[in-house]
């Protein structure tokens, strides 16, 4: 075993590695730097929340449920490596705060930076030292209940494939968008949580899974990430070209769309990387279900609809440059608009799958007796 | 004037270079290398049919009008360089029209080497200097005809922007898809070439228009060339991803979408670009006009639905690849489906513009008796 394998933190029995850990001897925050993969499965260090709010900004960790808790193990970095007095402490958590500025569109990282921050306030005048074990254990916390919902999604999502039969013989063809795996959670993963679930399930019936991944322009995180997360697991994945998706809905028998989230409404409007939006109304040209799987950290009923979400803006590059390789180098930033993110109106949604259940219409309703229990 | 510059070819007053040209001097095919652009106008001479194949074949020459043209010159350059007695050169153009097999959606190419044939067909006992020159003036005529089609289509064009106005102020958005610009014909452009002359005409009436290009995985012809001719040109330009054109759609108040096309069915179905068939519906979705810009000659009568087109299935490595670049080299070609085309249905056409009139619904009437006259 190399020493970079010996780095990668895996859960036993799981091919692909774990996403985001706190290594003890070391004092550090560890991640897998996915901007890098599928070439190459190296492993970052964080000594400081800097190092942490640059991997978010530039996606070498990404994913609403990843980035809930990326930024609880900023304050869980910086809690451990803190010396001083409990004032100076809830100020370094202050300034730490501050990370979940950096991506305002998934609801997660704020989330999970405010869940430690309030279990932190219900503990003030323990002292530093329990205050360090605290923020640590509920950023762990976090993770393991954020791998605990994917499962959960994955069994209560065995409902989609019921009283159901492929179109195509034995195999159900799902469709899905970006990346949302094992590596854009604490692990396991959202959709690809219910899709890992259904293949293992279903074998016993005969019936098998094939996965149509979209590639995922800017960054690509269909064709590095899910292909290869879904390799890993030997669930059969075809890559596509985005504008491609219509086109293989009508030729090759989709029977369903799955994506994650990164924002649901309290109207049930969710959003999600750029290009669900337009997968969402064609799906429903073709009559396709369109699902969406996510745990309850990324309904906001703060948003009513979702018009009341930011949709982050990211940098023109992105579109003028595929990795290192600048493919329209006559273009700068006034030619490019480079949208992270659209929002999928609840209407083109037939189900938000979650750990507590499958929402439905009327989302407003459903959403609210959700949250409530 | 470098020695590079003084290769390209330009038309007076025209900012484009050439797509294509017989070099008199040398005795050669020359044309401009697509797939180096926009980082390199670098110009290639062929010498034989064999050549002018493979560039096509590879993409150097793309764009179906512009593959009518490569056909012809096929013929025209073995023409010129043929000695020897009438029967081994009408043996050698039986041997030069296997190139028409190299791409075969789009009917162009199949129609540029049959229109060459026939003329030489006709001609047949006039010995070969005659046939030579025969060859020569068809290709040429035919590079001609396709100019002044695409000028026509572009006065045709006209009609859809009146009794309109644009949805934001006085600019019409536009979406376009891969490139049907100058470089796709025998010179300015189908869809580019309705934008071209509307952007000069609306100009009068202090409307302007502003294009949205889809960069088109996975060869991005609009990021590496729709983009660059329109830049040239100085008609505004926005490059986005294509898995944005839903959410630019309803985001920007796009006013309507104009694309080429690779082949016509009789009935009106539509194989262009993949994602042109997502378009469609997309713009359905929105209630926006969506317009094919095509010559005659991509209308194949022979056709009588999309059924009946062939799609070109091309190399899984342009997926897994972005020129150079490796972005899933952990796949192969049986992870990969590479439709390099997709059928818009008639239905969801508002009109197709040629260059005499714009044809609407019933599309196979219609059509029937703009190809009669």
């Amino acid at each position: 075993m190399s020493r970079r394998d010996e780095e990668i933190r895996r859960l036993p029995d799981w091919k692909v590695p774990l996403t985001i850990w706190w290594d003890e001897k070391e004092n550090v925050v560890k991640m897998v730097d996915q901007t890098l993969l599928p070439d190459e499965v190296r492993v970052i260090q964080c000594e400081n929340w800097r190092c942490i709010e640059e991997a978010i900004s530039v996606l070498r960790i990404r994913g609403a449920p990843a980035l809930g808790a990326a930024g609880a193990y900023a304050l869980a970095l910086e809690a451990q490596r803190f010396e001083g007095d409990e004032e100076g402490f809830f100020g370094k958590m202050d300034e730490t705060k501050e990370i979940m500025k950096i991506r305002p569109t998934a609801v997660n990282l704020e989330w999970g930076v405010t869940r430690v921050l309030n279990m932190l306030e219900k503990n003030r005048g323990s002292g530093v030292g329990k205050l360090r074990d605290i923020a640590l254990q509920e950023a762990e916390r976090i993770m393991e209940e954020d791998i605990e919902a994917n499962k959960m999604i994955g069994k209560h999502g065995l409902e989609i494939f019921e009283r159901r039969k492929p179109k195509d013989g034995n195999t159900f063809k799902i469709l899905t968008h970006c990346h949302a795996g094992s590596l854009a959670t604490g692990g396991y993963g959202t959709a690809l949580g219910v899709i890992r679930t259904a293949f293992k399930a279903l074998k016993e019936k005969d019936i098998t899974l094939h996965v149509y991944a979209d590639e995922t322009r800017p960054l690509l995180q269909g064709a590095r990430i899910t292909a290869w997360e879904l390799k890993l697991e030997s669930i059969p994945v075809t890559l596509i070209t985005d504008n491609s998706a219509g086109w293989i809905m009508k030729k090759e028998d989709i029977d369903m769309v799955i994506v994650g989230a990164d924002r649901i409404a309290a109207n049930g409007d969710t959003t999600n990387k750029i290009g669900t939006y337009s997968l969402s109304i064609l799906a429903k040209a073709h009559s396709i279900p369109f699902y969406v799987a996510a745990p309850r950290s990324t309904i906001d009923q703060k948003s009513e609809t979702g018009d009341d979400i930011v949709i982050e803006p990211r940098d023109y590059r992105e579109v003028t440059h595929v990795q290192c390789l600048r493919i329209a180098p006559h273009l700068d930033k006034d030619h490019v608009k480079n949208y992270a993110f659209d929002i999928t109106p609840h209407s083109n949604i037939t189900g938000i799958i979650t750990e507590v259940g499958i929402i439905r219409e009327p989302y407003i309703e459903n959403m609210r007796e959700l949250l409530e229990n």
